[in-house]
């Protein structure tokens, strides 16, 4: 039998999704599963999206312009408009989601062997782009304590070399829901300064902040137009993960030149999404007031209940719909294995995503899970009790 | 500012689409331009395939598995045994358009360095999904003299080295319409067992096969389940190029395995696209036969008229919707650029795609275009006499 590639044996397996199985055996005996463990909200997608989308019209599902439909690149530009983001339809390429835009980035602007630096714990996938595009992910800490701030600037210099071509900051944080405030942002902006480095700045959470706090977009930064590449994504704003609608954006020519390139190989975005997510831009602004505020009573509810959970903690995150908490508990993976394989409080358990699958150190994140808030409050109140009664009788429990 | 990857300016522009501009240019001026150069058709996309677009009731716009919607996957595989093709869910893994499906596949089972053999002219994209993968297409040379029917064995065994992975073959075939017969995919068969490579062939075309041929499917070879991956997609199929989505089938269970790591890494295959898609399964059959006839029009159109060209000369393909003519110039990209810069006839003129671009070896093609008759025959009808003309006046003629 022919053999696989190298690549291929190297790609990590998605660790919000391995446990899966696990999930579909235990709903199989009857179980009540949480699925607190993926991004995936279940807020209504806009009716001005859907609506565009009933209302399709063309005769022909033709391949649109590979940067993406003019028609909705101009109107995007409008939405960044609204937030001090001032950039034209050129300044964009649309992607099959967030995914495909941040390869698109990483292929124009790495080569194998190459460098990217992420604060860790970073959105698993980034390993399996870096894998894809054969380059590195130089990993530094952030830790719990801190809320998940930004790593000290010297944490930053130790990790910069020869090969590091970029720095990646997802914001606000998936997995950790940290918002990074105007002088983190100005820590970044020197540093691509001083080192002639792309800055990446994936902000597909842009709209979930909380708490009266302001979002500082990595285009808001003066003086580094050539170096700062924004990712984005439609998923999360319009809870429209499945219309696979992203785009990269940046104003230097020649990235921008270069990613289209490789949008051209590929020939075009999806059409269907591409008139979802130009209607979409119309949504009303009560939409998204719902929305945070009723992510606002989710975050309250995991939060206070973790915090109050023997021997457990978790940050109060301003910003996207995550959480890490630290747990009393030996081993992540076992621990969210075992909720789906072994526990049962009145029928009802967890689905959780390990922390180790964000950190790229190993052995980090160990005593740590991701929870995704995107269930509604009820919902969550019966999956944190589960949680509460699982972390008494969890064989592994270090308290 | 930062530089660019190597592999980003590696990237070859799409010989299809670097002509725009001057088309633009040339509509600018008030020019009919009849775009022969895109495999883009004029066909209507079957109302089974849009109703179920405009029936969407979902009220989430939800990831989908990341191998696709199982129902969808289900429902392909008896769209598959209708072709005796016989597979099931589990080896199918539907991508955004065949362009990521064979991406997934370069990537499983491919290695930077690693070779493909193709025979040329091939799908220029191919190119650029080997400049993404790290990988090198070895071609072999096909003659338009024998209809570009595959090179004889001793060619393929001449281009097989130790970094040889796989065989890839487009049957019918883009640019060329070359459809494959059963001797040659036994000659692909032999070839694959006795070298122990992948064969990996793109299917894209398979409904569009002329005067009573039958389509022989890299599936239907004996005793090499593990070596066959078949590339497929609905773009063209149903006239659904913007709907994005394609497939890779295999039944080889490790390169599945591997493959789906790649897919869960972008989350997953557009959901409105899968829908349409799973709908289009259920087109009559009267669909097929209408469109088929309309090619036949087309094609004869076509192939007549060049062949009465003085000095131009086109085999008669059995497939697909293209034609590679020979034509009596000195540059292909010279003569293209030229009938939408500098030629005007009666306000006409022609966007052809230099067949430079789908062959990988330099030089080749140079007296070559591709022509996709995917206009009605009305325009074709206009577009070759303003061809016929072009050639008559064209500075760089050589007869």
């Amino acid at each position: 039998m022919p053999s696989i590639s190298i690549k291929g044996k190297k790609m990590p397996e998605s660790p919000i999704r391995k446990l899966v199985p696990y999930a579909e055996e235990a709903k199989k005996r009857g179980m009540k599963v949480y699925h607190l463990n993926i991004g995936q909200p279940d807020i209504p997608t806009p009716e001005v999206a859907l609506n565009a989308i009933r209302n399709f019209s063309q005769k022909v599902v033709a391949y649109s312009h590979s940067a993406g439909v003019l028609s909705y690149r101009e109107k995007l530009a409008t939405y960044y408009k609204k937030h001090d983001i001032h950039i034209t339809a050129n300044d964009i390429i649309i992607g099959a989601g967030a995914s495909e835009a941040l390869l698109f980035a990483f292929q124009t602007i790495m080569d194998p062997g190459d460098e990217v630096i992420i604060p860790e714990p970073f959105y698993a996938n980034y390993n399996g782009f870096a894998v894809n595009a054969g380059i590195n992910v130089k990993p530094i800490y952030s830790s719990i304590e801190t809320g998940f701030a930004l790593p000290p600037i010297a944490d930053f210099e130790k990790a910069i070399g020869p090969k590091t071509k970029a720095i990646l900051v997802c914001n606000p944080n998936n997995p950790t829901g940290y918002l990074y405030n105007a002088e983190e942002l100005e820590v970044l902006r020197q540093l691509v300064i001083k080192y002639d480095l792309y800055l990446i700045a994936d902000e597909v959470y842009r709209e979930f902040v909380y708490d009266g706090n302001k979002h500082y977009s990595c285009m808001h930064l003066k003086g580094i137009d050539d170096n700062v590449i924004l990712i984005d994504s439609v998923s999360k704003r319009y809870s429209a993960c499945g219309v696979r609608i992203g785009c990269m954006i940046s104003k230097n020519r020649e990235v921008m030149k270069t990613a289209l390139k490789f949008a051209q190989a590929r020939l075009s975005p999806p059409s269907f999404g591409q008139v979802a997510a130009e209607a979409a831009i119309d949504t009303p602004d009560s939409y998204f007031e719902e929305v945070l505020n009723e992510y606002l009573q989710r975050r309250s509810t995991v939060v206070e209940a973790i915090n109050k959970m023997k021997g457990a903690f978790c940050p109060n995150p301003q910003g996207a719909f995550y959480v890490v908490a630290r747990l009393p508990i030996d081993d992540s993976d076992k621990f969210c294995q075992w909720l789906l394989e072994d526990f049962n409080y009145q029928n009802q358990t967890v689905m959780l995503a390990p922390a180790s699958g964000f950190y790229s150190s190993e052995g980090r994140g160990k005593d740590e899970v991701r929870i995704s808030y995107v269930l509604n409050v009820d919902d969550l109140v019966h999956a944190m009790k589960a949680l509460e009664e699982a972390l008494k009788v969890y064989p592994g429990r270090t308290v």
